[in-house]
């Protein structure tokens, strides 16, 4: 009988990873289940193949859930990050292989044992970010280390962009993903990171002002804000003594500058409702946080106390923040206000391509020489469907999942893509579909 | 037999309204039963007076709590804010009147039909701020409603400051109070107010940065900042319709800016752990916070990067924020490692006396013409025992303690200061201790 594999969760995700594992199927002698709360959707990415189909399926009815496991012999699950517990543990009790592309929690981590009593394998953290990330950068980092090289230090960026020829707007950037995690970015307690043996803290209002700037070869001029905790990779990736570590988002250049005056004014503050969302135009809800002074337009006085360029201003003016145009949202956080006058300007139009941006920096020493690397890789979607976060989040997964299958990767427990049994073969295939790193010796 | 008067908490905020209350004793015919979980520091408050006695208490005993409170007559609650709630629902069940300087809790709110079935009132917010706060504007309000005059804008600000006498730093500030309170001062959502009928917020990181130049006659200049809600006020003192409304906190002229700095470089944050807090100076505290430049000193990166006057350095380096002085903290959050090293050079001497400021703008419109009315409260501490602090939040308790027990004021279920019947009498008597506002009308 045909290996039966489960895929729990059949969204935006899961285009590319679907694609692959029915192209695959009859090769392989799969058959491909896909459940999703939403019938259409799960079908829709069957699409009538005879190896494969869609249903309703709601992953957190345990008994329906327990069932459904229970008649697979592999399981994916592509939910929100927070159910891949529930997964995991039954798999532990049906004695099923499973893998999910998010971070591994502390509750998945306590699994490990169990896992192993089990004769199961976990596999987290293969989707792009995290994922890709981890095998693009272990593999350098074991290189180096094998040549008997010093790590001394490592900066990794990573952006979910538009893709060049899809780029029509003053702020370089459109939603490509969830926009209130884009809204939200940042937030919590201050960045963490690594430089030159110093410990170092950015509070989220200094996020957007202290950017590094990074050319990307064949696509320009990028910045980078630091992402919360750059130190939890030291463990991760077996560099507990590196003197500086940094990871942080990618924009396209400016737009950390623009999108900083809205964190400066308050606008991303979810923790709050404010008192007339209703009644109020974008241009009130700027004014919100501005100074009163009665006889002076909004925009001079937020140019005025923000000190703002040119560039910032036709940045917020493409957005209409100054139009009378009403907020029309009842009992509204700042941050869901300003999540929907972003929407109406970055959204995806028909058409439109996303890109993936990755590039990491590495410093050794070898032979009592430094050397510097450089690693990009850069992935334009195909179209709205397949977009490059579904190929990149997606493929890494169902590679991974084919050389569990086959018996290629033959680990047990808890795992992420961090050794070399699991990266080097997954990278390899994922290079036959153009996701692939260039590295260049920086003199 | 004597009126038994049961003071629960015998705290820096109790001895002025001890010793009112032992004043009163024999006059009024009271005993005085003060119970505090710090034995000697409740016999020293009654200091074997023979109308007052002091007694360990666990007022989060619920036996030994219903026991004491049933063996009173009257009780008044100096606890932490979160447990009077504990008290009033004693008070309620032993029909006994109760008095707290704390705000009212939506809890206790709850509480206004079981005790006016009851019998009995729950007096709360009769401190200095909620309390005197509220008397003082209410007595102007009231009159100018009474006078047919219809409130355009009211504006208040308390501080709890250092006494001229004792102002010998260059922040004009001492720790008069709870040093963790004043570090976390103005954090989570951002302030919100009323300008000329158009809701303002302001997020903490620019709180300090958007304050108002006050001059008080008399004691200098002065800045507020906005308290976190001055919208609540309205309907508090029934000034639904006002287009102005804002509350703020009192600091020397030159305090804000200064203090922004801590504020802007993340030094405020009480929600993670630093690394290293446990080796770090504080010269290393604050460089966790700067860029990294191998060859510049950090007096000239704070500079540069938040372009700070002479005055805001002279305040910087008289805290010795600079110098290689072990923080000697282990995993300690920013917001602990700053108190610490506030608390060096910011407490208060021997014979320092700390003072409270209160400051109200009342602009109002009456016979078609608008006037304005300033009104000032300054209260200088005796001594480290009966601080202004302690005068202003111990004495209204006391006052309205002593008319409640009189039948002066003969209300029932939850009540605030707000209305003539409290605020008439309890002020009269305040004048008398030299807690006292003065008026002036603006031309």
């Amino acid at each position: 009988m045909a290996t039966r594999i489960l895929v729990i969760g059949a969204g935006r995700s899961s285009s590319s990873l679907i694609r692959y594992l029915i192209d695959n199927a009859s090769a392989e002698d799969w058959f491909i289940a896909i459940g999703d709360s939403n019938e259409t959707l799960a079908k829709e990415r069957a699409g009538g193949n005879e190896r494969a189909e869609g249903f309703a399926f709601d992953a957190l009815n345990d008994e329906r859930r327990g069932k459904e496991i229970e008649r697979a012999d592999f399981v994916v699950s592509m939910l929100p990050a927070r159910f891949h517990i529930l997964v995991a543990k039954d798999c532990i009790r049906l004695k099923k292989n499973v893998i999910t592309p998010s971070y591994v929690t502390p509750e998945m981590k306590l699994l490990d044992q169990e896992a192993r009593a089990a004769g199961i394998i976990i596999m987290n953290e293969i989707g792009v970010d995290p994922g890709i990330d981890h095998m693009s950068a272990m593999e350098v980092i074991h290189k180096v280390q094998a040549a008997g090289g010093k790590m001394l230090r490592f900066e990794s960026f990573t952006g979910g962009l538009i893709a060049p020829e899809s780029d029509d707007n003053p702020w370089n950037y459109k939603f490509t993903w969830n926009p209130r995690n884009v809204v939200l970015a940042g937030q919590g307690s201050a960045a963490q990171f690594l430089q030159e043996g110093a410990f170092k803290y950015i509070p989220y209002h200094r996020l957007f002002q202290r950017v590094k700037p990074i050319e990307i070869d064949g696509v320009g001029q990028f910045e980078g804000y630091a992402n919360r905790d750059s130190l939890k990779y030291r463990s991760i990736y077996g560099l507990e003594d590196i003197p500086t570590i940094y990871r942080g988002t990618l924009r396209k250049a400016g737009y950390s500058k623009a999108w900083d005056t809205f964190v400066q004014l308050g606008m991303t503050d979810d923790s709050y409702v404010m008192q007339n969302s209703e009644t109020m135009t974008n241009r009130d809800f700027v004014n919100s946080f501005l100074i009163y002074a009665e006889d002076r337009r909004v925009e001079d006085k937020i140019r005025e106390q923000f000190d703002l360029s040119d560039d910032v201003m036709r940045k917020l003016e493409f957005l209409d923040l100054f139009e009378p145009i009403p907020v029309a949202l009842k009992n509204a956080t700042p941050a869901q206000i300003l999540q929907k006058i972003l929407e109406t300007k970055l959204e995806l139009k028909d058409g439109d391509k996303d890109m993936i941006v990755m590039w990491h920096r590495f410093n050794y020493e070898v032979d009592g020489q430094e050397r510097e690397l450089h690693s990009q890789l850069i992935v334009i979607g195909e179209d709205e469907d397949y977009t490059a976060m579904a190929q990149t989040v997606g493929l890494p997964v169902a590679i991974c999942a084919k050389m569990i299958i086959n018996g290629k990767i033959d680990l047990k427990g808890v795992q992420l893509p961090t050794i070399p049994e699991v990266y080097k073969p997954v990278m390899a295939e994922l290079e036959e579909y153009g996701i692939h790193f260039k590295e260049t010796e920086v003199k």
